[in-house]
């Protein structure tokens, strides 16, 4: 009765069962019309999370495929773009540019660093032929944040789009895409939506939408030509994945009934109770311009990451998430997104205290928890009220 | 997407996915022969858990109908009862057999107490007209544990009956009802075996057994001999509770693949942890010699149970359970039964530490938590290995 798992990993995430049972509703056909006021509850409500008025699409891919769907219909062969490449999903940048015959521009940031805003200038005033700036809204490889307001402001001022991962922080902390001016938005469904994985979602600014008639990049599945005659047509291109979507329809519900701005405190509170949690146990953070999706911990001399959370997996059922890339067995990644009650961080806090005592470094149990519950004790009444 | 209940009530219980999601199959027909084979799969699973040989029986009713089926179908009008009173549970056995026109014979103990063997020895000495004793395994409402195997010891010894009402107690530490010569036990779905409200077990030594056809008290419904003739004929007498029993299935499964032994360890682990922790924070538990099931606190002096209640639930989903009877508003208890991983007390206790210090008892934040997870720090290796 005691095997029961408590998922802190960045996607998959903890779905409420509101949600599952959503998905879990005999299957509508797509082309339907009672299925067509599905769609357009969902898009509206999609724009609402996006903060935007343009149309928010989304396709049955793993964000991924949004990546490469937003670089396809925004770029024509031999463009340029400066990819800002510091973690594995910058990197991942580079590859889809590169996949399609672009000309990445590397700007390298140190894994655990943010771009700095006027780095990106001078790249952009140095080679007019850049077009676009790909870059992580945070690198969830590292858990760094990445300036995007800043970035809006400076690609605004010339012919340059801002393409942003938004994957894992979409819903987490604002990133108002009207407001900031962000040209284009991805994110994924297995993240802050906490929605089984399987979606993608990307929306783009005016400025954006006015490249995809001119982007000879070829592209079929994800053409949003394509898409956007279907969405006017409250449908879509190809056959969507209905399960996840009527999934979706409940999670965008409850997001609604919250309220972005409550969502945003929570996520604020928990991962500064995390991150309070951790500097208490002396350990130290990756990021210098830490997220609030998740928390991502270096682990002392010695402690090598693969048994620490495999400790867990196996004996208390908590999976937190490796390193990733270089950072392979150095970091443990304690995520905040999902279906996650305020106190569950503790569990998170709890199971690294247990697990690192357990393999040899120095803890007295409950000093990491001690100073999370300090911060929850002191703030949470104001965010939970 | 952080509206989650984490439930410490003493039933219902948190049901494992597995569990719910067997009762979610298509109803199948009762009195067909596929229907018979999970029959006797149940009943020989029960058997286990029962840790006897004797036929199980069970109905669709809640724990107190297995208490009244005990009541009806072993005793006669007018036939005197030992009834052990200390708690609620302790009243109800009282209030049944008065319904039933049975003459109790009270032994009172303090609510926090436990019966001294002793004294049920007197008792029995004193009044050879005493047919059966009637007793919780523990008290729900205090958390007490009664000396069990010693009572059985006593009554083997005269011819009188021992039913024991074990709603709370099976499965989450050790009575092995052949072993130690238990006449009656009675259990229920929604504690340790971690399903869902609705469904009542029982089972009778031979010596018990013998008894049924003699006892005259009124009985349809939760008449033993048209069971026992359904049960031979791999049947029920009446129409089962389909879905739950195929919930049971599953969750017997579970339990078998764990084993009894590591669930009693694990129960032991989580309890002790529990009760480390309040003692730490300063607290008294209400009980001289608490079970392995839940744990009951004594509420420090100005802090009204309900309103802690009400926060905890309302602010951060942690649900704990109040006070029963004269323990209203004294008292909290925290249930460790059901689909709990091994640091889910943890959440529990910050909830606790949270909430006595926002209603103004000085708690320094994580004191009980440190305290439950050097427990679970030291014996969890072994317990989870």
């Amino acid at each position: 009765m005691f095997k029961k798992w408590h998922l802190f990993t960045p996607g998959p995430v903890p779905v409420p069962s509101r949600v599952l049972l959503a998905g879990a509703k005999p299957t509508p056909h797509h082309r339907l019309p009672e299925f067509s006021s599905v769609l357009s509850e969902i898009r509206q409500d999609l724009q609402y999370l996006f903060q935007t008025k343009r149309p928010v699409f989304f396709f049955a891919s793993s964000g991924t495929g949004a990546m490469e769907a937003a670089v396809a219909n925004l770029f024509s062969p031999g463009e340029k773009v400066l990819v800002v490449r510091g973690g594995k999903f910058g990197e991942r940048w580079g590859e889809i540019a590169e996949t399609y015959g672009l000309v990445p521009v590397f700007l390298d940031v140190s894994w655990g660093k943010a771009v700095r805003p006027e780095e990106v200038e001078d790249r952009l005033a140095a080679d007019p032929e850049i077009r676009g700036v790909l870059v992580q809204a945070h690198e969830t490889s590292t858990g760094v944040k990445h300036p995007v307001r800043e970035l809006a402001e400076i690609v605004r001022k010339r012919d340059v789009l801002l393409v942003v991962d938004a994957i894992s922080a979409l819903g987490v902390y604002p990133l108002p895409m009207d407001e900031w001016g962000i040209d284009v938005m991805v994110a994924g469904s297995q993240k802050s939506l906490a929605l089984p994985p399987g979606l993608s979602f990307l929306a783009l600014s005016e400025r954006a939408w006015s490249q995809v008639e001119r982007a000879s990049l070829p592209r079929y599945y994800f053409d949003l030509r394509r898409e956007w005659q279907a969405y006017q047509k409250e449908t879509t291109a190809y056959t969507p994945a209905v399960s996840l979507l009527l999934s979706l329809r409940e999670a965008l519900q409850m997001i609604k009934e919250i309220g972005l701005e409550r969502l945003f405190a929570h996520y604020a509170l928990i991962s500064e109770a995390c991150r309070e949690g951790v500097k208490a146990l002396g350990l130290e953070l990756l990021a210098e311009a830490p997220c609030e999706a998740l928390t991502v911990i270096k682990l002392p001399q010695g402690i090598e990451g693969g048994k620490l959370t495999k400790l867990l997996r196996e004996r208390y059922g908590v999976i937190l998430a490796g390193g990733q890339g270089k950072l392979k067995g150095r970091v443990v990644r304690i995520t905040h997104m999902g279906h996650q009650s305020p106190l569950e961080v503790v569990l998170a806090l709890s199971a690294l205290e247990v697990g690192l005592s357990e393999l040899g470094y120095p803890v007295k149990m409950g000093t990491g928890v001690s100073r999370a519950l300090e911060v929850i004790r002191e703030k949470g009444k104001e965010v939970y009220a």
